[in-house]
């Protein structure tokens, strides 16, 4: 297996055994976080992230696995790209990425809703690096999937329960005062149905998302002999449950033609359903669920404190995964990094 | 004497003992700067400095320490934060806390008074950092404190007086365009008192700090058997002074319950008093006394360029040894530096 | 030869010989990019990089050349620097350039037509950072000048060429709708007639350069014996040219007295001209030209796709040597390397 080069802007792109050697490899850099096997790989190079949208965790995390490998990462804004656009003259893409490529190892783009006009135009956006650079991009979350978060919460859910695979996942919607984009929830739905994993997702009529993700979920699920179910009864869905991921996100009438986000109007709805939150009493409905969430939590709408903050709760552990997860992809995919998973898988057995 | 993991919000809470640990590793590292000694300190590590305000010094010679120990710092702004805020949803400060800890290895906040509602509030931010936090946390300013800025002054004067025990600290108010805070000031009246200086403090009517950390300035003045006074009498004060100090600082009026800094109006009430100057008539009323201020300097406000540009002045050396300083606390709390003073201290007897 | 702590504003300012150390370091660290050689330059130091106006490019390649060199390159904007201004207090350039020749083993600054008053006032800023500060001063693109991409342009054309001597330059005005500086127009004007170019200079009435750059240029040219010429006759201007350079500029009288530059006003009378566009047909003219841009291109108004992405286009190469010449610069005015150029010249003889 030989992942140096290779992009990744969504978990279902890569095969199983590719992401295996991720999470194998992440689990190993975190007990082992500054072992010399890991701080040159990057030595002296360039990571370079793009952020359209600002970040706390990703930024923070991309910064320091760049760091902890040995490189640096560049923090770039687009407001000082002087990138052309529908409006504006300026530089195409095919010429940043041309030249990003003589100077970087690797490319980390951010693009959520508010910075694109429509769904999906992310996602082509961060095609067209792929297409004209020559060095691996990976997705840093854009409107369709967020990879990174996908594999941490892989990481944070075995860590506590071991296997996952024949496990129940609940993913349901909550109210949220900050409209959410889809590309944590899709892209959970898509890593851990592929995994294994039983898939409940539970949302009020209305909150859909992309339906060729929810597709891809089907199969996956298909192909495991798992199930997949879609349920607008919040509190029949937690039954059985031995993971809750809650998390607002915005309708699929959230885009306006011209305006683009309707951020107001979608939280004005989301809180229509404060009933949507994950609290004690539904928890208590579940096979002693473990509780999890990308961050950053909008605490009081998506989840109570007592929850968010319980002994279930395994958020933190989750954010820190994305520094082990990350560290993992650039070593492999922008380093000559000759991984070889241990034979004992790291961990523990279900 | 262990200091891994503490933190520094204000030199009145660490024992002189402690504070004499920096100032003498500060020394050593000042005169042998990139001694091998020193550079692995933060190999791999990540420094996490959180601006509310924009900075030029502290930026620059924090992020320069990092380096300069083998680390990184990441420069990250509350802007793309998301916190949540009295009127915004978003992240609370509990949760940000806990996942920075999983990434740095300290943290850095500067948060003045143009970014809070009332004095207090910025000090009150940084122990919820540090209580929810498991890193430590160093001012880097806010509106209280500066314990940086304080040590470096120590630093600066002892190069050139060898002991301030004894000597006459003159701290005067200076007329100026800038609104500026109460921090270093008082940072500066707590270490020079508790290292043994007489302080007079010396302001027009109305210009009055922090009564509880007047009274802290007092206690230190009578533990150590020196003297402090407030005068309003500025040409008495600057009679046998050793070291002059002289900086703008907005009246205890300065916040308007909604409003927060009334930054136009303090300065038009500073401007009134244009007297208020260090000039060199002044100057010649003292010891001979070296020239202080944390800079930036309100120059033809707070003081006359022929003192800021004279002989006796240290700014430069007080700025450069932000940097020692900084370097020695970050190498004392947040590496496993086992650190043994020399035997015999590095600062020139009296 | 000893150029450390030489600035560089232009490189009219430095000697042939100097600048071929330069260009010849930049070949040899091109060849063998990581080599241990140059990977500990600048090991724990870091290099200061003061952008007034935002930059790709310039950002990119200088703090990839910083990290390549084992340093650190600080990314500073002037918005966070509180620096005195005609309209606001605050800090003096002087003061600054003191505290940061602290701090820094070099300063980059990038001062560019938007941000001045009026021409010539981001050259004189960089002079009193020159004049007050005591470490390197490199400009990263100022009003006037713009050195490294004037070396990058000679490594790229020599790469392809190899002797540039007694070959023809063509630089030409293009439309555009971005309101170009003059500044690497000007710098590849002085070092290509200075290296011993023919150098055809078109424009349009009205787009007059600096009048005293453009006696510099012709002295350039006495002085190899080589020809310089200006026409307004852009067809002419092709024929037999080596290197194609073309490029918006504004025309002279582009800064009010009050309102600085006009930006709007100058590319409403730049798109009077789509015809002063380099295309297929006018290259057709050449000998065979290499096209050459410093990027961003505004492609459809300067040049068409076809030129700017065909086999003769030098672009991404130019914008990669962007690193290699910096890093050179670095290497050898800001650390102490004691470079011996190769025996044999890197480069391809003619």
């Amino acid at each position: 297996m030989n992942l140096f080069g290779k992009h990744l802007l969504c978990t279902q792109e890569w095969s199983v055994d590719e992401l295996e050697a991720v999470l194998s490899l992440a689990a190993e850099m975190k007990k082992d976080r500054f072992s010399a096997k890991y701080t040159s790989l990057l030595q002296h190079k360039s990571f370079l992230m793009f952020f359209y949208n600002p970040s706390v965790r990703t930024r923070q995390s991309f910064e320091a696995a760049a760091t902890e490998l040995g490189g640096h990462a560049q923090y770039l804004e687009p407001s000082a790209m002087r990138l052309k656009t529908a409006k504006t003259a300026g530089e195409i893409n095919e010429d940043a990425a041309h030249v990003m490529s003589r100077y970087g190892c690797g490319l980390g783009i951010r693009i959520l809703e508010d910075k694109i006009q429509k769904y999906g135009d992310g996602d082509k956006f961060l095609r067209e690096y792929c297409q004209y650079g020559t060095i691996p991009v990976v997705s840093m979350a854009h409107d369709k999937f967020h990879p990174c978060q996908g594999l941490a919460d892989v990481q944070g859910a075995r860590e506590k329960l071991g296997s996952i695979k024949g496990k129940k996942l609940l993913m349901v919607w909550g109210s949220g005062a900050l409209a959410r984009s889809w590309c944590s929830v899709q892209e959970s739905l898509l890593i851990n149905s592929r995994l294994g994993m039983n898939v409940t997702l539970a949302y009020p009529q209305g909150y859909d998302l992309d339906p060729e993700v929810m597709a891809d979920v089907k199969k996956n699920c298909q192909a495991a002999g798992t199930k997949f179910e879609i349920t607008h009864d919040q509190v029949e869905a937690y039954r059985g449950a031995d993971i809750v991921y809650s998390r607002n996100w915005v309708t699929p009438q959230a885009y306006h033609p011209e305006k683009g986000l309707q951020k107001a109007q979608e939280i004005e709805a989301a809180l229509k359903y404060p009933d949507w939150i994950t609290d004690a009493r539904k928890m208590k409905l579940t096979n002693n669920a473990l509780f999890t969430h990308p961050m950053p939590v909008d605490r009081g709408h998506e989840v109570t404190d007592e929850v968010c903050s319980g002994p279930r709760s395994i958020i933190y552990d989750v954010a820190e995964n994305r520094l082990h997860v990350q560290k993992a992809i650039m070593a492999l995919t922008m380093s000559k990094f000759d991984y070889k998973p241990s034979a004992k898988p790291q961990r523990v057995a279900a």
